[in-house]
């Protein structure tokens, strides 16, 4: 970030455990810059109105920004606005580079997911265009883990651990009744694999963990899989397999795919492995 | 219980957060009273297989069942067994007796919802009719907390807990965009507003709660609740109302049941009030 021009930052998408803690690391990067950072209230939509508020006064010391870093939500609040192709319509494009001026603003960061980075993507490309010295960060977070030159995406530490405490309790429960039985869980994740491969966590001292966990990396090999599940039941009566949703067989078809059933669609027109 | 004879506990219905708590309550209990405690696998299933387990062993100290208590889901294993009635097949309650006699049990403890307090009623009315003097004791768990002379049910609190977190979360959730908004949450408990009630607990320095709590207890008047909403929408963007699924208008009916569609029913044929 250029020292000492302010840093403006905002929160879009949906509200998680994690995109206030990228919120508290912009406040302290800015503040070792010493620059001044301003946050816009309910993402772009509030830089277009000029609502902004300035996060130094608001955290001023370690304290609250601990509090901040532990707070699930999202503190700036957040918007579903799709900023429209420059082409189409440059207006918000110019009403934000005339927010940004009007307040000395150096850099924008924006923490949110795809379409966030979507946002941002256009208002650093529009901000080239027309030869702006403002730069355009986006702060991802996508409990996927799929960013390459991430190490741990924000988010998905959140997720994994959901992840592997379900299937911990998923194993504990699915083994009170005197049953043989096969439980199978669907993760997200419907081309990386970092999402079913946490329920390896769930594995410790006081849980056995998943006995197979299938990737989207690696082509199913159904009578491979059923013979290894049978092998399974040979020593243990419940049998607990974690599948991302995401995996494939050898021809590279979707098994979730199989289903074929309209009816079987997520609000997304995606197909779900479990329908 | 009778001092120096034989206690037996089992588990049975679903397993929850707070069933091993029972367990190690009876464990302790037995403990005061000198009296051994078995425990049986699987419920009734495994009594009738005459599949026990000394409980006294297997936790011979404080430290040992300071991690049972802390331990979701059925230390013991469960079932879903039900017991025929005596006149239709009296077997399996000779076979419980006999099992109960060759062990020296003068107590039995049976730890489950509904279906299992059916079972322990049968077999302490079937004990009753033979002058069998064991005695038969049902350890009640259940989230509705509606059990009179009861103040607070075993599952209750950590339902309790849940539905104050849920609350808490989706405050923080539901206040994220800048939209005016009312959210309904249902919670469960058809006949007693217990579940719903504990919403109240969402609200603290941190959160500031439900807005509106609505109990089957107290008839719904829809144009009241509807001034209130408005009242409230007056002074904040979001609003947040906790609803009982069992609430009735004054004329006593469900409110959900003016759903009307079959295809809104639950597995248990009940009517969802979201639907």
């Amino acid at each position: 970030m250029p020292a000492n021009k302010t840093v403006v930052v905002g929160q879009s998408g949906g509200p998680t455990a994690a995109i206030n803690a990228s919120l508290t690391g912009t406040i302290e990067g800015a503040r070792v810059t010493g620059a001044p950072v301003l946050g816009m209230r309910h993402g772009v939509e509030g830089l277009l109105r000029n609502e902004l508020m300035d996060l130094g006064r608001t955290f001023p010391d370690e304290a609250s920004l601990d509090l901040l870093v532990h707070t699930p939500s999202s503190y700036l609040g957040s918007c579903r606005y799709k900023l429209p192709e420059p082409s189409v319509d440059e207006e918000p494009y110019r009403r934000i580079l005339e927010v940004l001026e009007e307040h000395g603003v150096g850099s924008m960061l924006y923490i949110g997911g795809n379409d966030s980075m979507d946002t941002i993507s256009k208002l650093s490309r529009y901000g080239a265009s027309v030869d702006s010295d403002v730069r355009f960060v986006g702060v991802p977070k996508t409990i996927d883990n799929d960013l390459v030159l991430t190490d741990h995406t924000p988010g998905y530490g959140s997720a994994a651990r959901f992840i592997a405490t379900c299937v911990r309790e998923l194993r504990r429960d699915s083994s009170v009744y005197d049953l043989r039985s096969v439980t199978v869980v669907e993760t997200m994740g419907r081309d990386a694999g970092w999402l079913a491969g946490s329920a390896c966590l769930a594995a410790d001292d006081a849980s056995q963990g998943a006995d197979l966990i299938l990737l989207p990396e690696v082509p199913l090999d159904e009578e491979r899989f059923v013979g290894r599940v049978s092998d399974l039941l040979e020593s243990r009566q419940t049998i607990l397999v974690v599948a991302s949703e995401g995996i494939r067989d050898r021809s590279g078809s979707l098994v979730c795919e199989r289903a074929g059933s309209a009816a079987a669609l997520d609000a997304f027109g995606h197909i779900g492995a479990t329908s």
